[in-house]
């Protein structure tokens, strides 16, 4: 194998496929890029049997071949190397060198057979959707996937497409997070969930750029992410995802209308008075024209007034504030409505037209 | 007490003095901030028995008084509070209470008489620099301190003032670092040592802007720093520290003028063919008009040239990389001069004119 790339463009390509590199593992092949020479260059791809990754590199082809290289000490290489063109050479017995410029450095690999190859997904039926788009979504709705594996199925997002829409939803204990956008041209109805790991994983991966797009491609088993030059291959996890569309009542005895940032920020001052993960639990009193939220530790205690417009009855609510600011920092609108039943039942978020977004977060009962 | 000040200059200041918090001890005073009040505001002190920190902030006092709050929860509240007035009160009991805007917390102060005062330096002998040049200089030879409190004084710097010039030096086992600069007006000799831990968060308050000037006093015991609006009094390392002025030899055998950029990368991706801390050694041979840089390990080998201007012998030297890297990574010429005797004697770093910085590495003897 001979091929001539340039520096930046390997680099950006091992950049990419990195992220699906196994770090501790007792199969060595599994720490390893497979690099496949193609027509017009070669093909990068990890597989840590999770996610599998593959990315285009445009090269001068000289000598077509393949070899898998350690991906840790090929990335600390391609980085390190000046923004010049680097030749690679493979020989019978998988020793790569890669020269530029006045270097060259000789490594060993291993054969391209050991390497296992990532899933086929058959390109059926896919959506095609805006990459910033989808980044912002899964930063929206990530954070309240379950971390525990009590029920795995929790551990990812569901991707429900139904009547020109996409509902990503994620479930742990406590909240239920869901953002939804239409789209035209949508395929036949899809429910999947993909894992969380994922997802984290995709949304580096995803430009912050507004006109690029990604095709999702779905079968039972696998979903395929296509980029530019980089395609994601992972597989769903399999189980009864819990039914979301329920918790989401319609009814409410107190509505708030109230500014994001102000009641952000006053959560924010309001944790600070229990330390470490465990917090203590903050009071919410919805009067006529505010909202008071207080804390009381032994590192002392808070008083924040919030204005806000109310519809409904007075009432008085207990949250564990880290539940609250997880939500309140992925929402970008200016304004949001609080909706509320009792003290016993869960508070939800909405905005306040349309529904693209909604969260739930169950109260804390200290309140008899 | 009661003082009325603005939350980003109270910001500052706390920020200021947080670099002289303790926070594993077993004296909870030292977790403290003390705020007094001056005549036209007040101050911050924090001290950790290494160092202590002074910093003055502006503000309306309404009624004089001390006390002592937990740094933590305090530097909290007011990174969380509104651009806007604060109002801090104390009563009798200690109990201090931080309003600003539609918030209000209240926590327990400890009374200002527990807190241990910072020495006292009497301003006699002193020198003033320029606050960006000094945090150059430290940053420039603070990585060849002494970890290892084999020889306590060597984890601190000499500051040694002599013939209008102030010359810092750091010494570890295996390298020394120079670096000096002229000044005028310099009081009587001065020798002395500062701690690395001072001189770091020092370093971390200096302004990186050129106008800005710094007084450092000296006495016995301790130095201080006098910033803008605060100072930082730290005790000086006793001990004799090792004489430096006899090692940079003058003598060479063989004398290379390479470009610094390109010296550095090389020695950078030489480095990578070892992991971990405990690097390979790599072999560097000098010949007529080129250096030839490889290293050779489990991993692979790497072979780089590099461009010099030779005068002298031929020669052939190892060493470990990193501390290469740690002198390469602060010299900011564009080519320097590197200056050996034999394979078994030190390396010498010196700019190309004059001598504001010296650098000296001991080899690894592979040479028989």
């Amino acid at each position: 194998m001979k091929i001539i790339c340039n520096q930046i463009d390997l680099l950006n390509g091992v950049n990419t496929v990195l992220k699906a590199v196994s770090t501790r593992t007792t199969m060595p092949i599994l720490e390893c890029i497979l690099l496949k020479s193609t027509l017009n260059g070669f093909k990068l791809t990890t597989n840590d049997l999770e996610i599998g990754i593959e990315s285009q590199v445009e090269a001068q082809v000289i000598e077509p071949g393949s070899v898998a290289i350690e991906a840790k000490i090929l990335s600390e290489i391609v980085k390190k190397l000046p923004d010049n063109d680097i030749e690679i050479t493979v020989d019978e017995n998988n020793r790569a060198t890669i020269r530029c410029e006045k270097s060259k450095f000789t490594i060993s690999g291993q054969p391209s057979e050991e390497f296992i190859p990532i899933p086929e997904v058959t390109k059926n039926q896919y959506i095609s959707i805006s990459q910033l788009q989808l980044k912002e979504m899964i930063r929206q709705t990530i954070f309240s996937t379950a971390v525990e594996e009590i029920r795995p199925v929790t551990t990812g997002e569901l991707f429900e497409i139904k009547n020109d829409e996409l509902c990503i939803v994620s479930i742990d204990g406590h909240r239920v997070s869901l953002r939804r956008i239409q789209f035209k041209n949508a395929p036949e109805d899809i429910k999947v969930v993909i894992p969380g790991k994922t997802l984290n994983e995709i949304s580096k991966l995803l430009s912050t750029e507004d006109d690029k797009e990604v095709k999702i491609y779905f079968n039972n088993k696998h979903v395929l992410f296509e980029f530019e030059q980089s395609m994601v291959v992972s597989r769903l996890l399999e189980g009864e995802f819990p039914d979301y569309v329920d918790i989401f009542s319609r009814d409410y005895e107190t509505l708030v209308k109230v500014n994001k940032k102000q009641f952000h920020m006053s959560i924010e001052r309001a944790a600070l008075m229990s330390r470490g993960s465990k917090k203590s639990p903050i009071k919410i009193v919805m009067q006529e024209n505010k909202m008071i939220i207080t804390s009381n530790t032994e590192i002392g205690n808070v008083y924040e007034e919030v204005d806000i417009e109310k519809e409904g009855k007075d009432m008085e609510i207990a949250f564990n504030p880290n539940y609250l600011i997880d939500i309140l920092k992925v929402i970008d609108d200016e304004t949001l409505y609080l909706q509320f039943t009792n003290a016993h039942n869960p508070c939800i978020f909405k905005p306040i037209e349309g529904d693209v977004f909604q969260y739930l977060v169950l109260p804390i009962k200290i309140y008899a």
